[in-house]
């Protein structure tokens, strides 16, 4: 079995997308990121700081606006829109989840779509389905370039993708279309899933059920992407595929973690050094 | 086999549409559809001119604009401009294709997303892969009409579509998606193709190929909605199933013609409507 490891092919871009920024600031341009984060979900906190961290490790700007908890959509909306206008920032991201009081929905449509680096935006999920160039979800950005790395080729193939998210089943869907594979969604709805899956040639998991995917789930010789990240009880972290089960069973596979997870920064990263470019490009 | 009946479903809608168009005049408010033809393509005049006729017998005011085929870009933005800002105007449809010196991306874009009837816009698209609110390509928005009128539900069930275009395959595997079915996407790249259709409980066929599905290809007892429109050597119209062979294995589908083509139009209609009666509370 090869393992699909992400965090070997993420250390790879890394440095990389350092040489890029360099190159990039010779031009007179700095990339940069800014993350705002409303609230204190600590969660939402670890996954910022990780964000910060990454860019300033690859030389990036970045910068990290805390609002307080009761802000309301109306600060929000503005501090948005002077971040679109604001000539020096290239990607905008704002972390959610986001406090009640402010609809998630107005945000992202807000903030600029040639800025929008999650690919989140309205827009930029219409472009992705047009096939169309544009900003893409992160997640299933770095599962693509992860299966080039290995050259897995996913054209004919056929792809199952479990789990429908606005973040991760949808866009991929979208991306294997775009490069040609016979793709399903499937989710807690379908009948008879396991069934399903074991007709896949490329299996997507992403539905938060630890080691749910196992050798009754999955054809001899698939290839299995595992988008899951589950915490046991034992603070361990597992994804929804048995990954020892499937180890002799098929023929390319991700760890978790070190497998997706890591591709997603620095997707993220990548992009904003895309958009960044494209500042130098118009002078 | 029950036959699913697009023209009397059609005819049905149009009744319901001549008397919400004539509330809404009592209401000071009267639905405007405005059509863009660029050029004398034969068959695009046939098109705009239904959409004319089916207009004006509903009793909404229509409007066809016959640009010469020199039109340049420009031109055709600054007319499309004009009728985003025109507040009588409650649809905008650009009859394709356009000619080569015009790109038809910039043109669709132009359109203001909520007066885009024909749902092809990027802003649009998104919308409908995030399950929100927004304008919706007629054609996959007839064909779940069409379900829902037979009371055919589609959820947890297996929709094979086969076909991805942007104005058919893409937007109903959203809509289909949205409405809790498990989906595939099959197209001209796909493996085994007959193999997989035949594992649909709900099959959609959109490849422009006459008679191609027949039994070998349909499971016993499914639901086979033929989108295809293939003009024969005699002239007659047939679709890309086999009707005479399925229609003692189906347990329902779509003749061709009068079965996916009326609802087209009539969606068309529908929308434009709805625009309208959103320009009625805006008062």
């Amino acid at each position: 079995m090869e393992l699909l490891d992400g965090r070997a092919l993420a250390n790879e871009l890394t440095h990389a997308q350092q040489t890029a920024v360099k190159t990039l600031k010779v031009q007179g341009v700095t990339p940069k990121l800014v993350v705002i984060m409303v609230g204190d979900d600590p969660a939402s906190a670890i996954y910022t700081q990780s964000k910060q961290k990454r860019a300033t490790k690859i030389g990036m700007a970045s910068e990290l606006k805390r609002l307080s908890a009761e802000t309301t959509e109306a600060e929000l909306l503005a501090l948005v829109k002077t971040l679109n206008d604001d000539r020096t920032v290239d990607g905008i991201l704002v972390q959610l989840p986001l406090p009640k009081q402010i609809n998630e929905d107005h945000v992202i449509q807000a903030i600029d779509a040639k800025k929008d680096v999650d690919g989140f935006s309205p827009v930029n999920i219409g472009q992705l389905w047009l096939n169309q160039p544009g900003l893409v979800a992160c997640t299933p950005n770095g599962i693509m370039r992860l299966l080039a790395a290995h050259k897995i080729d996913v054209a004919g193939k056929n792809v199952v993708i479990v789990g429908r998210s606005n973040i991760v089943g949808r866009p991929l869907a979208a991306l294997m279309l775009n490069a040609n594979a016979t793709v399903t969604i499937a989710h807690s709805r379908t009948a008879n899933l396991k069934d399903l899956t074991k007709t896949a040639d490329i299996l997507v998991a992403a539905i938060g059920k630890p080691h749910f995917f196992g050798i009754d789930a999955v054809k001899e010789g698939a290839v299995v992407i595992d988008v899951g990240i589950n915490r046991l009880e034992d603070g361990s972290v597992t994804g929804d595929v048995d990954f020892e089960a499937l180890q002799t069973h098929v023929s390319a596979m991700t760890p978790v973690p070190r497998g997706v997870g890591p591709m997603t920064i620095t997707m993220l990263m990548e992009q904003t050094i895309e958009i960044a470019k494209e500042r130098v490009k118009r002078g």
